[in-house]
């Protein structure tokens, strides 16, 4: 059976969950021509402004794109974390914003967490690229493109006028993320 | 059982296929609070440039979110269009740009043209917007979701600066679409 690998990016809408799942989709089978999958599902949970979206990760086609046993979760929001890192797989991570959610679910999972909003913020004085940061972070963490693949990704989907601030961004999380995990 | 209606948009990569479908499931969920999935999988041809994004609109939760019967398809070029319109249903629909589909595959399915990128680059002086362009057309093909539903969740998408394009775009694309059903 073919490795699956699974990771769910999960939040509030508006925090560009989404195109972090797509452009880690995109690095993954544009850039290094594999097989990948991206989805979202809607419910009505989606009204009140809860987000989640995915990617499958394969060395083969993938007839389920929805995430199953996820092993890796980001949770961007409270709410998020409650509500999305319930199914991480025993082993997994799970990568939370310190300060939005100050309750981190527990389990038989490995726990990161930094002030992934805050971090765009006060360093790079855009929140709007925390997506592109917390997707450096994702790769830091699971090394399931190489840290180059990653950030061709990231500049194919930047307009032009911010290709600069999004290669930041995503230099800033993945050496952040990097710098927790020796501290580990 | 549940109904499932699905629609897929395909073309090349950057014609924005993507958002057009997200903006379409975002519609169907966020503005009408029904339930979507939206998907898109790559495999090999996806460095080649051929792209496809599914959206599964349904009145209960989607279990499975990739297409299995397309009710409707978009093609934008000729090679999305050889590839990925010979699942549609039977009584279904096919959408091509006309300039870029010069040989449209036949099947038991109403087919549909208008030059959908010229019409942009023409008419509104940014080929960009095709994509919400054919979401217009699309939406008015199917009615899945009402006009206005569809332009909120257009508008929402949309950066600042770009709403207003984006809301001629969709105005064009679903006027001339009901504009060519009715002459049909």
């Amino acid at each position: 059976m073919a490795q699956r690998y699974e990771i769910r990016f999960s939040g509030s809408g508006g925090q560009g969950l989404i195109t972090a799942g797509i452009i880690l989709a995109e690095a993954v089978a544009i850039v290094e021509g594999r097989h990948a999958a991206q989805s979202q599902s809607y419910g009505p949970e989606a009204r009140g402004g809860a987000s989640k979206s995915e990617v499958i990760i394969s060395d083969e086609p993938i007839d389920y794109p929805k995430a199953t046993k996820v092993n890796v979760c980001l949770a961007m929001t409270q709410e998020a974390a409650d509500k999305y890192a319930g199914d991480i797989v025993s082993g997994g991570i799970l990568l939370t914003d310190s300060d939005l959610v100050k309750n981190p679910p527990a389990g038989d999972f490995k726990h990161y967490q930094f002030p992934i909003i805050r971090t765009a913020k006060e360093q790079l004085g855009r929140e709007i690229v925390a997506n592109v940061l917390a997707l450096g972070a994702i790769i830091a963490l699971t090394e399931v493109v190489t840290r180059d693949s990653g950030e061709q990704a990231v500049l194919k989907r930047a307009p032009a006028a911010f290709k600069e601030l999004n290669q930041k961004a995503y230099a800033l999380g993945y050496e952040t993320m990097k710098a927790l995990m020796s501290a580990n």
